[in-house]
């Protein structure tokens, strides 16, 4: 697929906060480096990562209401915990509105925030991206960021880590997709290391 | 069911090393008295805490290899993490070997380590006392072991999260189970408190 252009990046802009648009500004750069690293497709993560929060426009209530109008299906856990509406949302939304077809960019929108077992290259630059773009403070971010152009299933595995534990101790509920994440990832690693 | 008696607790001696013997003795005490606390069936406790580590005489690949023969099947987690494998082969051994019938005990005894949404209260009192019986050792057990007998959710959760945080820190694979248990136990909260 082709870049995604002004006009779209107009619209996103429009329905978003500008401090959302910055952190989606920092994800795109952040995107492409990843890409470049490792030999992705750049123009699918510029379009991915540009598109990723495209559903964070919307407050909760409208999240509801857009997934039932779109046939988005949310699973028990993710009607518990609406953060996570927006990336099966945005999926939808990057194809109806946006006019994207392209699977593999949907899909890294689509998982970008819980994640999945056997997720495509595309789909970890996305959700590390997101977790490691410029604007992003938390402790631990620098080293994320190191590990993240040494070894992105490492580096996934510090993500989800860290996901892990933060709502553990919120005694949030826990999307069964982000562990199948951690097992996979877990278990294929590579041996020489 | 009538209480298991005392050929049944000998052939077990015999079968496992003195140390997990007294663990299991710990465990027995600890489940009758939550048993009694909660009003649940001390008989069906104190049976269930007796055979819950019957599996543990067994080593690893014998443990497999019973597996085998007893057709106890494990899914892809449990196999990547033998450690978990005496729960499930434990159920079956204490039917076979021991003569248990009663699906109550063994449920309990299958699900004792993983954990599953929706458990019995059986379930979570040989969970809880696997956990906190008096030779337990660990940072944090005096706590678990005060919320044990002022809700049995709440210490659940607890002894999850405790368990959550380790194998993430460990790097281990986490069984889907577990995590099912946690987030029903979320999602079920009493509100009141």
């Amino acid at each position: 697929m082709n870049k995604l252009g002004k006009d779209i990046e107009d619209k996103l802009k429009n329905s978003l906060p500008p401090k959302r648009y910055k952190h989606v500004a920092g994800v795109c750069a952040e995107a492409v480096k990843l890409a470049n690293h490792y030999g992705a497709d750049e123009t699918r993560a510029y379009n991915a990562a540009l598109l990723h929060d495209c559903a964070k426009g919307c407050g909760e209530e409208e999240q509801f209401r857009l997934c039932s109008e779109y046939g988005v299906e949310l699973d028990e856990i993710t009607k518990k915990c609406p953060p996570i509406i927006h990336a099966p949302l945005g999926a939808e939304i990057a194809r109806r509105v946006y006019g994207v077809n392209d699977d593999e960019v949907l899909e890294a929108i689509r998982f970008h925030t819980v994640g999945k077992a056997n997720m495509t290259l595309l789909e970890k630059i996305i959700y590390i991206a997101d977790m490691i773009e410029p604007s992003r403070d938390f402790d631990g971010v620098d080293e994320l960021r190191r590990a993240a152009y040494e070894d992105i299933d490492e580096a996934m595995l510090m993500c989800i880590a860290q996901g892990l534990i933060y709502n553990v101790k919120k005694c949030a509920v826990i999307h069964p997709k982000t562990l199948e994440a951690w097992n996979y990832l877990q278990i294929n690693k590579k041996t020489e290391e």
